[in-house]
Order: C-alpha cells, then structure tokens, then sequence
C-alpha cells in the first residue's frame, strides 16, 4: 500500500468514474464511431462570429477586470443582466437570490455541501442524471429513488417514499427533480404536478431542488414556453433552489451557469464557492454577459429549438423504421435526449462491447438508477451527431438489439 | 427557523466569508481606497494583444473542442505543453501524472475531499494561506501549526508537534507548505529544508502538498532559479502533491491550475474534479496553451520578475522612511507579499477601521494563524498598487499605526 492509499479519505478511497464520460473516452479513439452518449450541444449552432467579435472588443478594451480575479458571487453586471430574464420566466428576484457557478456541475456540487452531511437522505427520480448523483453521493448521501410516470414523478410514490424513509428516521433534505425534459428520460413534468410538488414541498419541510438546463429548448410542434414555466416561479416561500446554466444555449465551454435562492442560502453558498474555486472564469463570464446584451442569445433560441427538433424528428423516424417491435421510446417535446426501452432480459450495459464493434453509442440505463434497476434501458442523445449519422448509427444500433435479442439472453461482456 | 435552516449540513451551518474577500468588498466601495489588500497581478503586466490575437485565431477557427465540453483531465495539448515546463524545473512526469484545475483553489478542494475525513489532522504553517485554510476546514480537518524561521518551516518544531498529534491518536494525513515566496509572509523555503522536509515526509509516512504559485516570480537582485527548485523535483518515491498555476504569471481571469502527482492520486482527483464542475472553461485552457506556445508566457516572466522586484523595494524604501522604529519587516526575495509586525499589544483587526478612514487597506494577520496567534502582524500586497499610490498607501498606514501605537492600546473597533 502506497502512502497515498493509505491516506485516502472513506470517499477518497471509494471514488469511481462517471459510465458517460468513460463513454466519451471510449468515443475519442473511434472517429468512425457515431456516438448518441453525451449530451454535448451541436457544434454547427455555437455563434462563433459573435464571440469572434465579442472577444475581440472585450480584449481591446484593456479593462483591467477582464483578465483579473472576480467577485466569487459572480460579474455583477451579468447577475444584473439575469434578472429581468428570470422574471420573464416568472421568477422573481433580485441579484441577492443569485450566485454565479462554474457550470451547473459546480452548484449541484455546491448545494450539495451547504444540504447533506453523511447519511442525509437525498430524494431523485427514478432514473436521474448521473452528474447530480455523484455530487450527492460525494457528501455520502444516501439516494432514495421515486418512479416517474408519463406526465412526470409519482406523486403517491414520492408520499410513499417520504412516509417510509421519516418512519426510519431518515434526515431528507431535499428532492431533486429535472422537470424540463428530464435527464435522461427528456420527459417533461406536467404544470398540475408543478403546483403539487410545491404544495408537497411545503407540507412535507423538504426543499427542492429544481434543475433547468433544457427549459428554453422546447420543440415548437408540440411544447409552448408556458408549460416549461419553472417550480421556482410559483415558489414564494423560498422552498426551490433553482439551477439554470447557458452549457445547452451558448456553449458548455463557457461555464457559466447560476443559483437562484433565497439570500440566506446564497451567501452560504459563496463561502462554499470561495473554497472550492473562488471564482468562476471571468472572460466566460463577459463573453456570456456581451451574448445577453447585444442579443445573441435570444436569437440563437429559435434556432436552437429547430436544430433539435428536427434531429428528434430524425431520431424517432430512424427508430421507427429500424427498431419498432424491438423497442419502446416516446419522442420527447424538447431537450437532448430520447429514452429507450428494450424488452426486459435485454441488458444494455452488457450490450456495449458489441455496440462499440458496430461502431455506435449510447449511455446504459442502469447508471442512471439508484435502485439498482433500469438493465433494460438507454439514453440515446440526438444534439451532437448530424442527421445523416443520426439514421445510420440507429440502423448500427437495430442491428446490435437485434443480434441481442435473437440470441435469447443477455450480450455476455467482450474479453476477461 | 426557515425550511433551510433546518436542512443545513453541518458544514452549511458554520460557513463564514474570507477576510481577504471581504477586505475586496470593502475595497470596491472607496475609489480613493488603496488596498494592499488583495494578491492580485499587475493589470498592466497582462499580455493584452497576444490575448487578442490567440482568441481571434481560435475562433476563426471553428474548431469545435473550442467551445464543447472538455475532459475533465484537462485539454490534452495544454496537458503535454506542461511536461516540458515541469522537466525543466526539474519536475519528471508525464501527463498521467497531471490534472488540470479552475485555480489551484480547486487544487487544495479536491485534494482535501481526496485525503481528509472529518477529524483527520491537516499540519498547516504558523502563518498560512486563508483559502487552504478554508479548504481544509471545508472538510472538517483539524489544522495545526507548525511554526517558521528565517529560511522557513521549523523542523524541530514540526517533529514535536507530530509527535504530540500520533501520541494522541490524531490521523494526520498532510503536510501543506508554500516554498516560495509564502503567502502571506514571503519567505523561501532553503534548499536545505526542503530536503529535509523530504525525508521527513517519507520518514513520518506523511504526504507533502506543495503548492507553488509564485515560484517564477523571483527577483533576480537576491534569488536564482535554483533557489525555488521545488521539493516536488526530488521526489521518487510520489510523497509530494504538486501545484502550480498561471494566476499569478498570465492572468488569474483564466482559471487554470495543475496538480502533480502520482497517476493512483491523479485518476481519483479526475473523479473527484467531474461531480466539482465536469470540466475547467475549455477557452482559458486554449488561451493559456497558446501563451505557453506562442512564447507569450517565457517573455513575460523577466518581466514580471523586474516590476515585482521594483514594487518590492518600492514598498521596502516607503516603510524604511515612514515605519522604521514602528514595525519591523524583511524584504522578500520574490512573490507579491511583505509580512509586517508589529508591536505586541496593537491589533491590526482592530486597527482595520482606522485605516479605512485613512483610505489604506491591509490584510490583518491572525486569519492566517491557525492558532490564533498573529494579532500584531499584517500582510501588505505590493503586487497590484502602482508605484506611486504605494508610496502615499505607506505613508497613510505609518500615519494609522502611530495613532494606534499612541494610544498605548489597541484601537477599539468603530462602530457598534
């Protein structure tokens, strides 16, 4: 034993990759391989002209700031600048409910640690995104699941969940929940089930946490902008802490996402923040704040939901050629992501290897459950690859669950 | 009690502000204010138009990594372009060996999260950097000082104060040192000591964390480059937990820091680092590997060097006139910190809010004291005045510390 391993924290020693960004690096040896794992936005929508000209006036500028440390809670100015924004959404705030992350990566993380001491009871859906339960489970949360239905969570299972884990004694701090077009379901929670989980919130003293990155993106045919209206914007009581980020919008390189949350929470997350990076890139920062002001983020937002919708399109037409009776799914109403159920039996992590040779990849659906269940599933993102690798890596993937499933059992791993 | 109250973590519950962040905020409100407060660069030592002309050519390029989501390792080229560097200091690794971090601050988190359990000891020196301090604390460590001299880290000292910790059962799981150039006193570690401090470390089985944000920046009227080796570069046996960063070198704007260590530390580090914030901004780290290939990095270093040296003696000749008999102090021989006592008996805390009346703004010293000790000393940044500004800001804190010192006790707090 090394004097490292012999100094490792309990979490330190237990510390194990994330399934999709092992994914992504089983992708970057393959460039014939067409990947459907990670939920990187389409390339071709970044408005490079923009940030091209942005940088350019920002840099020539000379303004001392640009290049210097920031302010922890984030460039005033940008704070500023969210604000009527939020509004427009519904929610009320000022810049003192708001605190700058490095990505929406960094509040889960932070939230996490303001929330959670060891054995503290975190409730997610069933399944949920696997960044949020890492940062759970790094503060040694325990993780307990509630099944969703088609219109969102089930309400009676998360009354159910509640009354069994507070029956045990459990400590539950919070409920996280994704309601605009899950990861990785794309499921959208209905505006009824909204009103309730707030009204659940109150009565049951947990606060949620409500995730947001995919709320602008809803797909015109069959989502308005109203029924992706946030938890947050009816929450007057200070019961949601809401997370939005411009990773889906502008560019993910760009972390650059934020906290909305009463200030009492935000200037404890602050000091959480000054820890654990003290602040945030500022250039990001500004090259954010110049794609608000001059306009560029809202006229990339048409665009962006039509980019999307029609790789959806493309998405459920393929499966629907290659894959019906072989597979369930429900084209989502906006996001990244289209869901997939094989027949039970199926295993979708065992698939992989074989997957890998056919040249095509997807996230296993097991990861995304902390009940152990969800063998049968996949995550399939249709944002990144172009259409015409969209139709030939379904037709790569039908084949892979076909051979599967001829075979009666489940795909055995490749190699010892 | 609000609904977050009740849910707050332990560690959520005891979160308060740094004093140097704070001493930031007080700074931004008074324009006439000069701060030696913060250790931030020289805004007009930034390499402006190569900044410029590298963003320009990155994002006429279109190249998509540019703005995508990026390996939570860091970009591989900038990974690559650092092993040379390190060679050069005598610092053999590859890029298994490193992971790149949003600041070092990010460093010091997740190597603490790696290492320390709540409880576990941490040994820290008499004084230290405010953000490792905070880090540590993060997650529950008990610190404990180990004292300094002249050339740095009292070694008799450090033995004793193991010694007592094993005899009482304490895991100590590092020893964290800034060699060069300390913050916040200054001072350089000897050659000498840090081998000892090396065969200490492997003698006690104790991990060293050394963090080096300053070691370019020595001045060449009294310090040579071998004078900062770092102890990380006789280092066979993977005792030493590297950092560096280019905060202090190009611009603290762009987040970018790196570990080194022992693959085994690195690969649970990367783990860690993707349930922090996924990935460092993708745009700083192009930025700053095009500075490092550009040459943009290598020129700026002399240059850095001579107007930190010529701040320095700046400073050195403003407190000669205006403090001998006062205070005392030792130039230091790089880095952006002088360390100034006091007489026993005043306070600098308490003499903060004269001086703010007076417009000059200091760090007080006893945050940097785990031991909570230091009440008559104070850190003056030379890094970010100009020139004339350090002369009248020395000028004003001779007038400040003289009231104080008349008084024959220390200043009262203002205010209620």
């Amino acid at each position: 034993m090394t004097v490292h391993e012999r100094a490792f924290s309990r979490m330190g020693a237990q510390l194990t990759g994330s399934a999709i960004r092992q994914m992504g690096i089983l992708a970057a040896g393959r460039p014939d391989l067409i990947s459907f794992a990670p939920g990187y936005p389409d390339p071709d929508t970044f408005a490079w002209d923009a940030y091209r000209d942005i940088a350019d006036d920002l840099l020539r500028a000379r303004e001392a700031d640009l290049l210097q440390y920031g302010p922890t809670r984030g460039y005033a100015p940008l704070l500023e600048a969210l604000v009527p924004r939020l509004r427009r959404q519904g929610v009320a705030c000022t810049t003192d409910d708001l605190l700058l992350t490095t990505g929406s990566q960094q509040a889960l993380d932070l939230v996490t640690r303001l929330f959670v001491d060891p054995g503290d009871v975190v409730l997610v859906e069933l399944p949920t995104f696997t960044g949020a339960i890492a940062a759970f489970r790094s503060a040694g949360a325990r993780l307990v699941g509630v099944r969703q239905e088609a219109d969102g969570l089930d309400l009676a299972h998360l009354d159910e969940v509640l009354a069994v884990e507070r029956a045990n004694g459990a400590r539950v701090k919070f409920l996280y929940v994704i309601p605009n077009f899950q990861n990785p379901t794309g499921g959208l929670l209905s505006l009824a089930k909204r009103r309730a989980l707030l009204d659940w919130s109150r009565r049951a003293d947990v606060l949620l946490v409500e995730d947001d990155p995919y709320g602008d993106l809803w797909f015109p045919d069959v989502t308005r902008a109203e029924d992706t209206r946030p938890i947050k914007a009816d929450d007057d009581e200070g019961q949601v802490v809401y997370l939005q980020s411009t990773s889906k919008t502008l560019a993910p390189a760009l972390r650059t996402a934020w906290v909305v949350a009463p200030p009492a929470v935000i200037e404890r997350l602050d000091v959480a923040k000054q820890s654990a990076d003290l602040c945030s890139s500022t250039l990001d920062q500004r090259l954010v704040l110049e794609a608000i002001t001059r306009g560029v983020l809202d006229a990339q937002l048409p665009r962006l939901r039509e980019t999307y919708a029609h790789k959806r399109d493309v998405m459920a037409g393929a499966l629907a050629r290659e894959c019906t009776g072989l597979a369930s799914w429900a084209p989502p109403r906006g996001g990244f992501f289209l869901w997939v159920q094989l027949p039970e039996g199926l295993d979708t992590r065992a698939m992989l290897p074989a997957a890998v040779e056919a040249n095509v990849i997807y996230v296993a659906g097991a990861p995304f459950f902390v009940d152990g269940s969800g063998h049968h599933a996949l995550r399939l993102a249709f944002c990144a690859a172009s259409v015409s690798r969209i139709e030939d890596g379904i037709a790569r993937l039908a084949g892979v669950i076909r051979t599967a499933a001829a075979s009666g059992r489940p795909v055995p791993p490749a190699g010892p």
